[in-house]
């Protein structure tokens, strides 16, 4: 083992899964063996849940069953209902999921177990609710009502429903869709592993979920797409006769003064990340439909620019910005959507650390001073 | 780097640190570089929060303007305080704690800043607030009014007036105190390392210490020290005539069928856990002055039959339970009053881990299948 610290643990393996495996070099990326490409636009969101909770595709009759039980699912306890409007007002998209999946477990008949049975039911409970609660904490924050659920409908169709107060298009539901299946897991990043640390002490999937919830928050890691939208905004707001062209310069004045650009770059890929090449995809076909293609424009200028500059590609945050802002989604809502998502992953790694588990514990190398007499005050 | 996993980073150094240092063969604990033995007794559960958060002992201005500080901290925002009764009523003790936490960002005026100067003013908050979420969460789910803190008194002497609705004798106050020097700070133990883990992401000091309160949880973590309680009472309720005696064979029973005891064995220590020596001390002495030294005396006796039949020892959570016990606070508030003192390392750890930052993401070794073929629902 290594004396030396691993910054970030970078390289070290932490963890063994058969959740989802990633090819840095070669830029692929599998779910329980099947290939992104194959799952990205072959898949439903419900059908990759599945897979990664339950360890298999389902077949139609389990997938009925399942899609059934999210839709279930699709209710808020009532320690949650009660706060709803209090927490809206008073905390920001993130803290606010933070708060309601903490609030949650008051309410889950599941809630004093960590069976593998109750964890699947938990699992199942909590990929459900999760887009309820991004849907209901808008409505609660712009005094709307919100619209009710429509059992019929699948994950991101409801979800569009319900966020936006109308229907969606079927394509427009079926890129959300699409978005889902690609951040549903992802191996060891830093919210499944604060999920895995947390679980691995035989806490409970309500803890292990807010743990990953709180993590995903930050900048450097499910932050990034907000950022992304907000610094495409800012340049367009600076620039708006000719946006596309003040990127570049933009771009590197930014990383003149050693600022990170938000959405380029990953520890793991070497090359592009294979869902960026979804999402730019489906970025571009969203613009071109909506009339408006600057953003799109913008965005692959910045990765121009930043591949020049820097070398790096675009991450799975970056053209995702661009999709959920042609979905209408507010900017401050792209975090908690990909929460939706990658729900699926947390819960199927805390159901995987609980099967097998030691208690995650590194060391940690003393870089403070040594030997010191303590004196009382008062005898100094 | 190693390939094979490191089952739960056993030995593997994820970080440095200068806040604590454990010599695990030697059996010995230094909060940066001063010996645990000098701090017990030595240092008040302040003084040991100031080292820890700010670097070095405080005078005895800095001390009695960090009291003040803390005194004036204790008061719970809003949110919390309309949230009080029905999470009291519909939570578990540590559920509560994490909710009420992650409630009680939406007030903190430093709640949009990561900057030094706002995460020294959040983590002085959070080590006032913590001792008192516990004091008023119990006093809500026993319908009694919450007696007002005492400016005057420190955290262990005001929470013990708090929570027990009565002054505590100075000679409690003080073994309590000593009880939150001792659990302050230790390393990357779990729900450290889940806090450093989640800080790492630059999310913000709320977000890392409500998914450190989640990890404590975990009865392989925080949660150990109510099971030995539990233990204890369960083989008292069972042999009330005897119950020293038959601690023998309850836990060669326990041990004949696989079932870990808790409160002993440490992945770090391979002798006594200095800590340990303090609490069986105190143990003792408060079971003496009670006069029912039955706990203390069943815990002796466990502590011999385990280290002959496993050859552990016992570590903090062990002696702690008794501690606790006799200075009457409800079992299952024994992991809460771990998280009172350890927001004093959890805090200065996310500070340090945001002082000199990099993404903790590990990697993983995938042990699934492979080159799997996904078939669409219909076309199988």
């Amino acid at each position: 083992m290594a004396d030396q610290p691993s910054r970030g643990l970078a390289d070290v393996v932490a963890a063994s899964t058969a959740l989802s495996d990633i090819d840095g070099r070669a830029g692929r990326l599998f779910y329980r063996g099947y290939d992104i490409h194959e799952l990205a636009g072959g898949a439903t969101f419900e059908e990759i849940a599945y897979l990664l909770q339950r360890g298999s595709p389902p077949g139609a009759g389990d997938l009925a069953a399942y899609r059934e039980e999210l839709a279930k699912g699709r209710s808020l306890g009532a320690l949650v209902r009660e706060n709803l409007e209090r927490v809206a007002r008073s905390q920001s998209p993130m803290e606010a999921m933070r708060t309601f999946v903490s609030l949650a477990s008051a309410d889950d008949p599941d809630k004093d177990s960590n069976a593998p049975d109750a964890n699947l039911r938990k699992a199942a409970r909590l990929v459900a609710q999760q887009p309820l609660l991004v849907a209901a904490y808008h409505a609660a924050r712009t005094n709307s009502p919100l619209v009710p659920a429509d059992p019929g409908l699948a994950t991101a169709a409801n979800f569009l429903l319900q966020m936006r107060g109308e229907p969606a298009t079927a394509r427009e539901a079926e890129i959300l869709d699409t978005c889902l299946v690609l951040h549903a897991d992802h191996t060891m990043n830093a919210s499944t592993f604060a999920a895995r640390v947390c679980a691995a002490t035989l806490s409970d999937m309500h803890s292990a979920i807010v743990a990953a919830i709180g993590t995903l928050r930050g900048p450097l890691h499910g932050g990034a797409n907000e950022q992304v939208m907000l610094t495409l905004a800012q340049i367009r707001s600076q620039s708006p006769q000719d946006p596309v062209a003040a990127v570049a310069a933009e771009v590197r004045r930014r990383l003149g003064r050693g600022d990170k650009i938000m959405g380029f770059g990953h520890r793991v890929y070497k090359t592009e990340d294979p869902r960026a090449t979804h999402l730019r995809e489906l970025a571009g076909e969203l613009a071109q439909s909506s009339g408006d293609e600057t953003y799109y424009r913008m965005s692959r200028r910045m990765e121009e620019v930043v591949h020049a500059e820097k070398g790096l590609y675009p991450n799975v945050d970056f053209f995702a910005a661009t999709v959920y802002h042609c979905l209408k989604i507010p900017t401050d809502l792209f975090t908690p959507v990909f929460s939706m998502s990658r729900m699926a992953g947390w819960t199927a790694h805390v159901m995987e650390q609980h099967a097998d588990n030691r208690l995650i514990r590194p060391d940690s190398e003393y870089i403070g001073e040594r030997g010191l007499t303590w004196t009382p005050l008062g005898q100094g």
